[in-house]
């Protein structure tokens, strides 16, 4: 919840806080208070009825998610095609966001980004970089190639080798415009139509494992265009500066 | 199972397998049979009994686990400190898989590696590679460098920057016999001595994201050794032969 204190700014629409949390963390009070008019004190018990492990903060906000793609200048983007298990999800929003990523977009077909498991397991990214809903993979291909992104899918099938495009060796620039997407857990990128994308990009791998877990493959790749954009000086300072 | 029954050879006790999924993977039953006298027909109903998401083929093995360390010429292991979420285990274990690590251990305090969750995020990978238990961290990390590895802490607060290291300009060399270790998902190595460490390596983090999950901050550790590892010739060929 300190996430959305601190990120939603005028979405933030009620914050209830205990008395406990309150002495606690007295800088949340006032960044609370300065976003809303509504900062209401609560018992543990209403803490407690709120949810079983509210950490002694609750607060409503207005939707975070944007349905339809803006026209923005966005240069890394990440596309979850139809992530099913909202463990995943969150951490591919949190990984992305780690990143440095400008935005998230959930296809149609993705779990909805705003259950409360996506939510915790995302760590309060949800309300540090945009979700975009409510559009069909086609149309997000259309509007990245439109934007100059290159469209790159993760796939274990995928011809161009991560490593190998890390050190330079492939066509695929992964510090230029990307719009990375990742597919189901079980059936990968078989139910959408693949026509469009750019590239085809397989992380390498050793002993016997037959793939990676679909967040964990894309913690991977999106920390390898994190690091490419780096070392090209384009990289996002808000943790730095 | 299909991981059990391709893996486990002698340490494979029963399998149980219906006639539907028999009909289907006539392979494994071969397998089955050359690794054990006792493949035995089952209905579904009973297959349903023994695990609601049976698909098919049940198998009971030996412990897979191993107590205490061995002597034994590894150069690239996985050491899960306190690890307690069955899920980040299980998907620490497949990464450690999948990036060609020798072994995993899993130091006492972490949640057991033989549970059905573990085994189920690890999608196999806990018949892929030893699973050393029932050992304590200041112990691992004797061993470890008593063998001659280089002990690393994956720690947000950690001095050495992965991409730097990554990039040769790090004294850590990825690519050299390396223990990596990982901590307890909300207070890192807080429980631990870390004097042991040798390097406390942290992943560059853009945008606003406090941390990575700790599963897919070990994926990013482990294929950034992947990657040196292949770079310098030292790559498990086990896969690509």
């Amino acid at each position: 919840m300190r996430e959305a204190v601190r990120f939603c700014g005028r979405d933030l629409v009620d914050v209830y806080i205990s008395e406990d949390a309150a002495a606690r963390h007295p800088d949340l009070v006032k960044q609370a208070k300065k976003a809303t008019h509504w900062v209401h004190p609560m018992t543990d018990e209403v803490a407690r009825a709120i949810s079983p492990d509210c950490q002694g903060v609750a607060a409503v906000v207005k939707d975070f998610r944007t349905d339809g793609l803006p026209k923005v200048d966005w240069d890394f983007v990440v596309i979850m095609t139809q992530t099913q298990d909202p463990g995943n999800a969150g951490n591919i929003i949190r990984a992305a966001d780690a990143a440095g990523a400008d935005a998230v977009i959930a296809c149609s077909g993705t779990v909805d980004v705003s259950s409360p498991k996506v939510v915790r397991a995302s760590a309060g990214s949800v309300f540090h970089l945009p979700s975009i809903t409510n559009v069909g993979f086609e149309e997000v291909a259309e509007w990245a190639k439109a934007r100059g992104m290159t469209l790159v899918a993760a796939d274990g099938g995928g011809s161009v080798d991560l490593f190998d495009a890390e050190d330079g060796m492939e066509s695929l620039d992964l510090a230029a415009p990307i719009a990375w997407a990742f597919g189901n857990e079980a059936h990968g990128f078989d139910q959408i139509d693949t026509s469009g994308f750019d590239h085809s990009v397989s992380i390498p791998l050793a002993g016997h494992a037959e793939s990676l877990n679909v967040s964990a493959a894309a913690a991977v790749c999106l920390f390898a265009t994190a690091r490419s954009r780096r070392r090209m000086g384009a990289w996002d300072k808000a943790k730095t500066d």
